[in-house]
Formats: C-alpha cells, structure tokens, sequence
C-alpha cells in the first residue's frame, strides 16, 4: 500500500533488530552454566539456585562513564563495569552470582556497537560465574544522541559466605582496604568537567602524569573482587565488607557499621594512585569532597578480626590485588570519621 | 577550598539524591513481601524462593510510551506499564513474581518526577503480589534532555504452574485471545509519528473516534494477565501462553509453538478495537505491517485443548477481561498464519 505509514518511517529498523538478536544469541549462549535452563529468545530466562539458599539481587548502570566511551568509540570495556559494580555489591551480603540481565538502549541500533557491548558482558559474565540469562535491547528514537546509549543491569546470586555483621562488628576490627583500579564507575561528571572542559584535553592525549591516554586511563574497567576475596571469605575470615562506590568511603562504609561502632579510616595509610593526585591538583577540589566523588584508591573495605588481618592482606594480594590496613573500628554510634585528610 | 571543583559543578545534585532516597525508602517498604529479607539501603536486597523451585527472570523497558508520558507531564502510569510487562513475561513461563527492580535515569535528577514514577511501580508491584526490592536512580547529566527520563526494570519471580510446552501441543488447540488495555508498550515511535507529526494532534486534543483524550489513550497502561488467567493456570487448563508484545501475534505466538504445528489465527474473530481501527485508518498502512506492530486489541494468547476452551474463556471473562476464540493449532512446522487480513 503506497504512501502506508511502516514503522521504518518512524526510526525503528527491525532487520537491524534481526541481525543483532542473531548475533547475541552467540554471546549469552556461551556464558550459560548448569544454573540455567531456558534457550535464548525465551519470554524469561529460567534458572536454579541451591534449594534453601537466600537469594540477593542488586541493580546498577554504568553512569556517564559512558560519555567517555562514546568520545573514544571504545564499547567493550563498559560491560565489565556493570558486571563487576552489580558483582561486587552482592558479594557484600556474602553472595556470588548465578544470573545477569542487561538494559541497552540506545536512539539508532548500531549493531556493530551493541555486540561490542554485549560482548563486553559476556566476557565479565564468564569471569565472575555467572550467566548471561537474557536482557533487553531497546530502539528508542529521539530518547538518545545518535552514537550514545545506556546501559543497565541486573544481577541475582544466592548466599554462599557469612554475611555482613553476621558474627557482629568489634572495636579493635581492622579495616582492610582493598585498592581499585581506578576511578571505577563514579564521579564521572566530575571527572569530564575536570579533563574535558577545564583542561580542555581529548581522549586521545596522554593523562597528566602516566603513560597512557585519557581514555586509557578513564576507562580501566571497575574490578572485581570476588576472585580476591574468595578465600577469605571462604575461610570466615571476613566479618563485614563495603564496596566504595558513590558516596566514597564515608557513604558506604556506613552502610554496614552496626550502630555501636565508628570506623576511623586513615586515609594517609595508602599512597594515592596517581589518577586521583591529578585529580585533586587539578580541580583544587576540598579534600572531603574528592572522598565524598571518588574510591580514591579503595575500592573495597573488609571488616576483620585484628588477628586475622595479616591473613586476609595476604591473601588478598596472593590474587594479584594490592591490599593495607587502612584503619579500625572503635567504640561509637555508627560514623565514619576520615583522619589525615 | 575557594574556586575549587565540586561535584554540584558538573551537573550532579546530591541534595536531591538524598531528598529522593528518603522518600523511596517508604515507597519501597510499602511493597514488602514475605519473601524479603533486607532492609532499604542495603548493597544487595536479600529475598527467598520456595525451596526447588525454577526460578524465572526478564528485564524490559518502557520504550517511547515515556515520550507520551513527557507530553502530558503524567508518570504515575509508566511504572504499572513496565512492571505489568514484566510480570506477563514471566508469566509465559508459568512463573508468579517475587521481586522487582528498576533503573531509572534523568539529565537533572526531579525529585517529584522520580516518586511520581516509583509511586506507580510500587502500586503495580502490590497488585502483583511482588516485593519492589530495589532499584538504581542514576543522574546523568547531558544524557537526557530536561524533564526526560529512562526506565528500565527486571523482575524475579518462581515457577508455580505448569509451563508452555511441557504437555504438548496438538493440532485441534484452541487459541484463546485475551483483550489488550490499548496499545500497551510497543509501537509508540509508530504512534508517535502518526497523532503528533502527522495528524498534527496535542496530548490534550480527543482521540479520533473516543471519548477521551491522546493522553488518556495512548497512556492508558499495558494489562496485568496474571489475575485472568491464575485459576485456569491453577488447573492446569493452560498448555501454552504467548505474550503479544513487539511483533505482534506473529513476531510472538511463533516464540512458544513446537516445530510440528502451525497457528491459524482468524483476524476477524475478535472487532478491532477503535483505537487500532483509528491507527489502520490514518496511517493507510499495509495490515501486515499492522500486526506486526500493534497486538491489535490481543495481549495475550492462551494454547488450550477444544474441550476447556469454553471454561478458559468463562474463567478469563470473570476475572473481568474479555476473551474469546481466535483460531486453533493444525500440523506444520512452527508457523503462524494470519487468516481474513
């Protein structure tokens, strides 16, 4: 019917949508693990826990970390981000992960850019033991710049450790900081407004004081600290964990504090990486503000016994992930007080 | 620290974040199910399945039916569209929901807006019998455009009736079509470029044909089927569902069959809704463009044997959804066939 309204007028290209299920089809198929038992293309995604276990679920995007993908057209090393964010909260309840789902949306469907994401995916779906069940991949015109899209997920794991302050939080428990890898997935606004418009450098430029890019630099993936912790975990060697995501150390850590203790963290224990001294001298930023945005070298703190905590940092290094005791637990209500700011 | 970067520079409000969260909290805890086990705020949300049983999870989006919700300046719709959509999903693969988690994101984070939206999660999350067990509420500046959003969600639910296939389906099935709400969450570009650009129509003009404005029509929300079809579910009356989303019965019905019988459905069998006889009109399109697009006034299709095809509808029709007869199962190869286009 000549002069017919057909949903390609209105944006929405169904042989993209084609050739890209096609293609993700190969993905999530190779991250499947014995949990699962549905085929791709499925209404859901069917899986089984262990009969009896607790079941954590978490939620996450990537942020405008992905501003900075977009300007390096760089789109696989964005999905290690969400995994390993979504990986590393629910592993803070004792979890590790059975399933993840995925939110991808984007204006125009690129193919080509939503497998190097997915792709992204399922290589992190793979390290960390989990299944890729499924997700959605949305064409949405006019919602999004041409070229840029977001990215969410969801994960579900089921309790396989004692969980935070399960054994109770004592004054005299070490912190122990476990570093990250960079800047993570937070302070992203900040950090573009920092290098790309106060100092006016492109993605390409070196970052001021390493021997990598820009882009290099801003876009090292989130790590994740199951592999890390395992053992010690394992072990019940572990009393509480936090994941310093936004908020930074004083916004998280106070999320698993029971409200007799305070955690008193010497931020002067760890030499800051780079990124986040360049970080601090270019922005002339408040120092309290820089720990409120940033990880700052901490990307996850353990709560342990005193005479456990030499064990734990040796372990925790014996996977390859520098770790320090960074402070302890005193008597108190609850706070986290950072001293050597 | 005068002159000094703050994170409120780039774009990023933590006030409003945190004004957000509180009112989340009681938001959120008014959704508490027995299946929950942690409290708001916590890095993971625990939850427990009954013993053994599969568990099944989707993640979907809204789509541009947001576009809709922008234009009228109404978002305590959107929360029941995605959540429903999500919930029929599982409900293909006989799963009852446990839990629900969205995402969503905005360039400037409105508080209003966000509780507007959560409100109407929660509220479709109670009728559904599902805990709203967390979420990520994402501030991303230059990401949307003022007074956007996204909303993405994930549900978890178990299996608790028998499920598609596992009985066989065999030529002589009846199709049972199960009456839409409207045009429920797909098709929106289509729809948006037809009223709006077009037609030239405002939110607030009626709708061709209706007592009723653009608003109320396009945003009327996507149906729950879960409450329709529990009893014939419960008694094992139901040998497969198909829910018509993007793709229309044939890009959906095609999803569940076996590969040794093809679906005959009689187009005629059911009057047009006006809503989608208004859309065939002034969009002049080819009907099976229509089809594909559009469910065409059918949400959902039932798989039943000939002898329970009268109860089913009985059982459908008392729940307060209309239902009826649409075509049946006859040998072939996992086709479907539209009849009396």
């Amino acid at each position: 019917m000549t002069g017919g309204l057909t949903y390609r007028d209105s944006g929405v290209d169904l042989d993209a949508a084609r050739e890209t299920k096609a293609r993700l089809a190969a993905l999530v198929s190779g991250t499947r693990t014995d949990a699962v038992s549905s085929d791709f293309g499925s209404f859901g995604g069917r899986f089984r826990a262990t009969a009896g276990r607790e079941l954590v679920a978490s939620a996450d995007g990537v942020g405008t970390k992905l501003k900075v993908a977009f300007l390096a057209d760089r789109h696989d090393t964005v999905g290690a981000d969400l995994v390993n964010h979504c990986v590393n909260d629910i592993l803070v309840e004792g979890a590790t992960p059975l399933i993840f789902m995925d939110y991808v949306a984007c204006g125009t469907l690129d193919p080509d850019t939503v497998i190097e994401v997915v792709g992204g995916l399922s290589e992190a779906c793979k390290s960390n033991g989990c299944a890729l069940l499924g997700g959605e991949t949305a064409e949405m015109p006019d919602f999004y710049a041409p070229g840029e899209y977001d990215l969410a997920g969801f994960v579900v794991g089921e309790v396989a450790y004692p969980t935070v302050g399960e054994r109770g939080f004592l004054p005299g428990d070490r912190l122990i900081g476990l570093a990250s890898s960079g800047f993570h997935t937070n302070g992203y606004s900040f950090l573009r407004e920092l290098f790309f418009n106060r100092l006016g450098l492109a993605v390409t430029d070196d970052f001021p004081g390493l021997q990598a890019s820009v882009a290099d630099v801003l876009l090292r993936p989130h790590r994740a600290y199951l592999p890390s912790l395992a053992s010690s975990l394992e072990a019940e060697r572990i009393q509480g964990l936090a994941h310093i995501t936004g908020g930074g150390i004083p916004g998280n850590l106070d999320r698993v504090l029971s409200p007799t203790v305070d955690a008193v963290v010497r931020v002067d224990a760890w030499e800051l990486p780079t990124e986040f001294s360049v970080v601090a001298r270019e922005s002339a930023a408040d120092p309290a503000e820089l720990f409120q945005t940033f990880n700052m070298g901490v990307g996850m703190i353990a709560i342990v016994r005193p005479d456990e905590a030499q064990t734990v940092i040796d372990e925790v290094v014996a996977s390859g992930c520098d770790a320090f005791d960074c402070g302890e637990l005193v008597v108190g209500n609850g706070q986290v007080r950072l001293e050597g700011l």
